[in-house]
């Protein structure tokens, strides 16, 4: 397995350092205890936890998953040493405060020593990763009972911790959510309802289970503003300490093509009408709650469909050196020697698509999370608000971006390793199947692309849109500074005016009154943002190398020229597309399908 | 199951009598015995066949995959029916001509009514379309002793065929085949060599396997014109009519991630030194012969690719209608009743760009079997040379385009599900897993970007290019004759002419000696080709509808549209991407990847 690095030291390394110089935000008061050593001392020991346990468990867990007996759900065994591994590393808590236990590292930091992990096991990492969400909404929004309660076993891996939003006729509708919530009279809540999709609500490694449900107060309104968080544990404490039953019952085992390490379920809570759920956060207010956990949860899925993209990527350029092959275009004698899959044209622009795809999500995902650090601990407010309006905006990219594009990518390494490639003899088609959940889980891509255009481009009035135009434009003027072929600066301008100018006249058509003019091409203008904010990150990349010398260097220069040369271009044809407008097919009737 | 009809019965009407004329067919000599009526009743026994017998079967059969029991695959038992009822039905021998009992129906209607029994259960078709391949083979070049031994059990289904052409070290570079053959004096040869990826290669439901095999005779030259095809069977027959053991020996089953029905095996000939073949056709001209089975295979593949994407359209198209959820677009009123997913905008991109890509390669590879059908039985010479370069250049295409572009639909399909398409309680996920090998199997992609580009386009010095040109601007004239609209015609035009001229340049490179510059970007030629492509056909069958009336009309004009509109200008973007030939990252040191 050593053969795979899961995630390369060297682009960690220059992404980290050179490109977001995350030695810088150890001048926020936040972070004045760290310092570039901490850093690299966190990224190390995550790496090698990855390599050392992680991966070798992947394959285990992907083949055997978690199933019920008895009512609860069996996790994999070898579970039972991750997720102590896991927890005792600091995996949980990282980024959380020092008075909870954490170890106040940047968000920037944690993600990025993060992608060894989820490359490794992403199943296994995304246990803690969902406790940590479920830990950071008690930690911010719950009152003293609620966090004395739950917070530090959660952080401390002695719970797990779900988000329990879905149910199963409403799906992305949350506005059509129906469980329900009735105060008890002792500050708590009985909880009744079904939820489905719930990844981690049960397990066989850990003591307890809390659930963020969302659940309607009596008499709340209608739709979104009418829901309301609530910390349900599947056991409660008792008075004397110990803990019981808590009424929340797994009603089935979704089997899932993918992802199958952790266990994917339906949930009842309060068949037997005692099932009691204690408030987090003001009444009615439970979605914008949950939209921190949501925002994180999306940039995880992000950070997971480029890591996936990454360890499927290393997996077939592994396989591409050491897999000889017939011979090179034009060579037409049989006698000569077969060449390594390396050497053919189109094995090489399969590879070269993977980097660009993997790496470049790793750099989007890895941005995103600067700018969360930025956005809370900057000290000056107006860098705050927008690195607020930064990550707000390139949020919907960041979940999307990777694992739509993440799909194509593991699709072309299973197609590197031909035949072999579709057995499960080999790795690559699991990671295939993982990655297309995560154009799926929290928020589909439809959503993002509704987000992003309906909501986020066009948030503040136009600033939001005026700030990543300024942004970039500062980023490739510091490409050119640095070396970065003029060419490659140019196009990316070029398809940054041409956005931007769509970006406007959408708008205007919104505020016209025509949101089908606005909104009826939204995934096509998420695939266009996503090809052109990766054209901006590659150059920023390159740049970042210094016209440095080296193999290393010289691949993530080639990666740059090679994204803006082939898929930048996609900008422009996208915007035709969505410029012309054809609405026929909005028209059309459903018989007609 | 029978909300999904696997195949549209109204589009398959559509394609063969008012796009296609097949009945025009009956003019050809070879055909005089049939006419509308018999095809239908072809197309009839075959759509039953799939949606009472097939279909039922196709989930048991992906979920308990064919193993291997003291040394034999034991298929799954529903086998044991399905088999019977395709040979009975005549499925094997459709196409063979009266004489070895076959029906002699046209290719172009066994190929159609073969959409339906793909879509069904496309492990179990492919048993047959493999045995079909072999018997063909062997009616075609093998001599009086083989025909008499293999020809009438495998049409009649006594036998099942396959083609066993992989090597474990040579993948699909057939030049560096290793497999011998020595003569043993009697007329038969001594075969030794393991082969790899052979589907169907054992099984439990028929008497026999003969399996058709590359090897090379002692003293053949090296390289592809040392390969000569032998027909080795499981069992060889005695004396006295009896068939005992021919040291043919599953190897091992390679554990597929799709098309679980049929098994995939390793397999060794000769181990004990006494496996007997029979010379098929000329020595050291095996790869000629095996050619014809190879292109009807990849038609096949392409009519397989098709069927998979249209099944899974329809079940995401019924499911879209039955699942209701969220509001339309602008809709902010959460008391509204939740509306029918064929609703929202870009459910709706995602049906039609299914619908496109699915009807479209069903159309794709139906025009291909016309093709064949005219250039083996015009009566004009002249006509029957036009049809087979048509034929040849659109294989790779048809092979490819349905695969590729499938797969991106079959993923729309369980996007269409969201988390549920995640699951395997839902159909959707399984022909995602099948469509990835379509792309893989019977040449890769990459090979057949190299094959269009290297050999098909450039075939006959030109005169290919002209004639395909030719054919779609006929279609175009007549598209505009029967009311399609004008502006989308204007569109394909364009196209096309983009495409013819960017093909004459890249030729001009080749016979420069560039052949990088020709071929370096092979595969982003044959996808542009592939939308071109659709784009003519769309129009062709919108044509077709000659402007009637009624739901199912309007959709194939809607879909005529939304590829036209969306796709077809592709053609333009990846023109320029291999215009602008950036040949950098073919110069790359590897250790830069």
């Amino acid at each position: 397995m050593t053969r795979n690095p899961l995630v390369s030291d060297a682009f960690v390394d220059l992404l980290m350092f050179d490109a977001l110089d995350v030695s810088a935000l150890t001048a926020f008061d936040h972070f004045r205890e760290h310092d570039r050593g901490t850093f690299e001392l966190w990224v190390q020991s995550c790496r090698r936890l990855a390599r050392e346990k992680l991966f070798a468990a992947y394959r285990p867990m992907d083949s055997a998953p978690p199933a019920l007996s008895d009512g609860r759900v069996r996790t994999h065994p070898v579970m039972n040493e991750l997720w102590p591994a896991l927890a005792e590393t600091g995996v949980i808590n990282a980024t959380r405060p020092y008075d909870v236990g954490g170890q106040q590292l940047p968000f920037t930091v944690a993600t990025i020593a993060s992608f060894y992990l989820l490359a490794a096991n992403g199943a296994a990492y995304s246990f803690a990763g969902l406790t940590t969400g479920a830990g950071h909404l008690i930690e911010a929004f719950g009152d003293e009972t609620v966090r004395g309660l739950f917070l530090e076993p959660l952080y401390n891996g002695t719970f797990n911790g779900t988000m329990a939003l879905t149910e199963p006729h409403a799906g992305s509708s949350l506005a059509d959510l129906t469980s329900t919530a009735t105060p008890r009279g002792d500050g708590t809540y009985s909880i009744k309802g079904s939820k489905i999709f719930i990844s981690g609500g049960d397990q066989s490694f850990a003591r307890n289970t809390v659930h963020m449900v969302l659940a309607r107060l009596d008499g709340a309104p209608s739709g979104t503003r009418g829901v309301s968080l609530f910390a349900v544990p599947r056991e409660r404490p008792t008075n004397d300490g110990a803990w019981e039953h808590n009424d929340v019952h797994v009603a089935g085992v979704i089997h899932k093509i993918g992802w199958r390490g952790i266990p994917s379920l339906a949930l009842s809570f309060g068949d037997e009408g005692d099932c009691r759920g204690w408030l987090v956060g003001p009444s009615n207010h439970g979605l914008k709650c949950m939209f921190q956990m949501m925002n994180e949860a999306r940039l995880l899925v992000g950070a997971s469909a480029a890591a996936t993209a990454t360890v499927a990527f290393y997996e077939s350029l592994a396989y591409a050196r050491e897999r000889t092959q017939g011979r090179r275009l034009g060579d037409t004698d049989p006698t000569s020697k077969p060449v390594a899959l390396t050497e053919h044209a189109d094995v090489r622009r399969m590879l070269l698509e993977q980097k660009c795809v993997a790496e470049g999500s790793l750099a989007l995902v890895a941005r995103c999370a600067k700018f969360s650090d930025t956005a809370q601990h900057h000290p000056d407010g107006d860098e705050r608000e927008r690195a607020q309006m930064l990550l707000d905006l390139l949020t919907p990219i960041a979940k999307s971006f990777p694992a739509e594009r993440g799909f194509q990518s593991n699709a072309l390494a299973v197609q590197i390793h031909g035949g072999y490639g579709y057995s499960s003899e080999y790795l690559v088609e699991s990671w295939l199947r993982d990655q297309k959940l995560n154009s799926i889980h929290e928020g589909t891509t439809q959503i993002q692309a509704l987000d992003l255009l309906g909501r986020k481009v066009i948030a503040r009035g136009g600033r939001a849109l005026a700030t990543l135009c300024e942004e970039v434009e500062r980023d490739l003027a510091t490409a050119l500074s640095k070396g970065v072929d003029p060419s490659l600066v140019a196009s990316v301008r070029e398809a940054l005016a041409r956005w931007s100018a769509l970006t406007q006249a959408l708008a205007a058509k919104g505020l016209a009154g025509d949101v089908h003019g606005m909104m009826g091409h939204s995934t096509d203008y998420l695939d266009a943002t996503g090809s052109l904010v990766l054209g901006w990150l590659w150059l920023w990349l390159a740049g970042a190398t210094r016209a440095r010398e080296g193999h290393f260097y010289d691949g993530v220069r080639a990666a740059a020229r090679f994204w803006v040369t082939r898929e930048v271009p996609r900008v422009h044809a996208l915007a035709a597309v969505i410029e012309r407008d054809d609405q026929a097919f909005l028209g059309l009737d459903e018989r007609a399908l």
